[in-house]
């Protein structure tokens, strides 16, 4: 069960974007497991996709589509993340960008592939070329939950996000879906990731707060330490409200609304992460700098030993001490270091606090959404990670399925 | 159970060594969790201590003794890590050794302590004290197996190694004992190991074999990537049989000798990695320097996704290549990269090899003791570390007690 899930929201037709799904039995799931979603001409589209060098061939597509075109329509399917393909694989991400593009009646360049699933198996193309005219027959304003269904592996929840900003007066929505549940700490990007947004927004300022928002959402997650081949994030405007940002308040104003889409979906994740329990935020300050924040704070978030301590809430704090040692924060002086948990001082000046009691360690482990705040004592640079912790659920998920 | 364990063996009477343990209560127990090794005069002493940052209170202490005295004994805790503990830990630590010295008529700054189990806990000094004359009654020449169990916390079985080698025509005897089995990825050291010879070798020579040996047994070895505050290799060299090293030969003998004794020790300790099924040698050839080859090793080695999958039998091959891609090599190409298990060729050239038969992966999966080998394709340099797998057993084990 995850962790405290938001509700998928009620996205309204916006934009001119339309989407569907349909069973294109890609893995035998006996759901939905092949959407499209398709945009209106004048788009503009980036992507952030996963620094793996073993980029999966749908990323080496999208990549290159997006570079060659405005996009127009993006097809994604769950079961098989066609990756460790080869050249095959990559002809396949090809071949399915041609049908749907023949179906739509656009150019195959403005096709973006996306996959997920296991690694290592060829993509099955032709039941998904089948598929594609029961799939257009789907495709409406209004179908995001079944966008955000269709394209989950592990997850147990779809997740979408929605906010609306004014940009000059003008209303425009940002809406997205995201799916992720294991294999994920995102470098650059995370699993699949779709934000749409009706704002009109050239394809330069779109990148630019594209990288921002992700670095302060699908790039500080982490379930489980492992980056996959396929990791995407993609952001659409299709500009149809006609507003767009014409201010430092509306960039302000977009880009606060667009973290905020991105954020909730980004936790999302973390809470739907594979036999999650608790939901963790691991903050780090009195760093020199980010890096070294970030350091200490994956250290933790990623720790088996941290991870299962939680799991058990059990208010063994000393593995996060160990954790903060093994960062390799070059000398770190134990003495300026604290540890708190929640409002609960566990660690002062490198030592076990004298006013610390088990009692109160174990009222905070045993909590559902847990802060660790870790001070290194060094400067003033503060950053925030959020993670859950390590079960047996993770194990048999892990162990007992093949996602 | 652990995978396979060696029996430990038989370690007769040598070089004037003499060991002991009891049950100190220090933290309940019920069996023997303080153990001293006394030392002829004259020996010689180095050690390798963890990198953490929270270094312990006893590794900080034995760094400084050893500094500055020819060691006499060493005093050995379970139960308590008398880490994060601050300056009234180093001065329980020093309590202990000053008690130490004054029961067997040594100097203080001979006497080094260690420390392994619960961090965040001050050290139960009184009853560690208290418990020393009943300790140096159970001095004996051949006790190892009674010390290599007083130092265990989640160990299931003790573990010690031994080799005999010929210097110039003389017969020295290396042996020694280690414990470990969770919070296991060493950096320069383990979590504890002693190795003990009578050959008569100086602090300088001994501090170099010792880096060459625990380069290739304690520091290629993880269970879960989490680095103890309280990690110490020790090596002892007493003399006592008046051979030395003199030629070349006799080093690369004794060499060969030390290595066999560390890797022993260091292989039994993932063959008793904590919940372990699964004795697991990840192999990177074709590496440019060792640094990547041990990036790519380390990122199979401690993938959760991996583990898991190892755990399982389950020949989901494609989190390998997942893990190969992010462990952030540089210019890596698939194209070039292989990847075998055992002699099954599972990817070529980067892409899924055609002659690939789901069986026979299943096959090696289904082992208990694997050999995973990549090849980058960039070099020539190999490396290799151990690791086991990631079960059920292990979340229990972190979950359910207190170590």
């Amino acid at each position: 069960m995850p962790v405290n899930p938001p509700q998928f929201p009620a996205i309204p037709p916006f934009g001119g974007i339309r989407m569907g799904a349909v069973d294109a039995n890609i893995r035998g799931y006996g759901r939905p497991d092949l959407a499209l979603v398709t945009l209106p001409s004048g788009s503009t589209g980036v992507a952030l996709f996963t620094q793996s060098a073993f980029r999966a061939a749908p990323v080496i597509v999208a990549a290159e589509q997006l570079a060659a075109a405005r996009p127009r329509a993006l097809i994604v399917n769950a079961g098989n993340a066609n990756a460790a393909t080869g050249n095959p694989g990559v002809e396949d991400a090809r071949e399915v960008c041609r049908a749907v593009a023949a179906a739509i009646g656009a150019e195959p360049a403005s096709i973006l592939p996306y996959s997920t699933g296991v690694i290592g198996e060829l993509l099955p193309v032709q039941r998904m070329v089948d598929a594609l005219p029961a799939l257009i027959e789907q495709l409406e304003e209004d179908h995001w939950a079944a966008f955000a269904r269709a394209i989950m592996t592990t997850d147990t929840v779809p997740k979408g996000a929605i906010a609306t900003v004014e940009l000059a007066g003008a209303e425009v929505t940002i809406a997205g879906v995201a799916k992720g549940s294991g294999m994920i700490e995102p470098h650059m990007a995370t699993m699949l990731g779709y934000v749409f947004t009706d704002a009109m927004v050239d394809t330069e300022l779109l990148d630019e707060v594209l990288r921002t928002a992700v670095a302060r959402s699908f790039n500080r997650i982490t379930v489980d330490s492992d980056t996959s081949t396929n990791d995407s994030v993609t952001l659409i405007a299709t500009g149809t409200s006609g507003a767009s940002m014409l201010s430092k308040a509306d960039r302000d104003a977009f880009l606060a609304g667009l973290i905020d889409v991105m954020r909730t979906l980004a936790h999302a994740i973390v809470r739907d992460g594979e036999g999650a329990t608790k939901f963790v935020e691991v903050a780090v300050g009195g760093a020199s700098d980010s890096a070294e924040a970030l350091k200490v704070a994956y250290a933790i978030a990623n720790s088996p030993l941290v991870k299962t301590a939680l799991a058990a809430s059990d208010a063994n704090w000393g593995r996060i001490v160990m954790a903060i040692g093994k960062a390799g924060v070059e000398g770190l002086r134990q003495e300026t270091v604290s540890l708190r948990l929640g409002d609960t001082l566990l660690l002062e000046s490198g030592c076990v606090s004298p006013d610390y009691e088990e009692a109160r360690g174990a009222a905070e482990f045993a909590k559902d959404e847990i802060v660790i705040r870790v001070d290194l004592g060094r400067g003033k640079v503060s950053e925030s990670v959020w993670t859950s912790d390590l079960t047996h659920e993770y194990v048999s998920i892990n162990a007992d399925y093949r996602s």
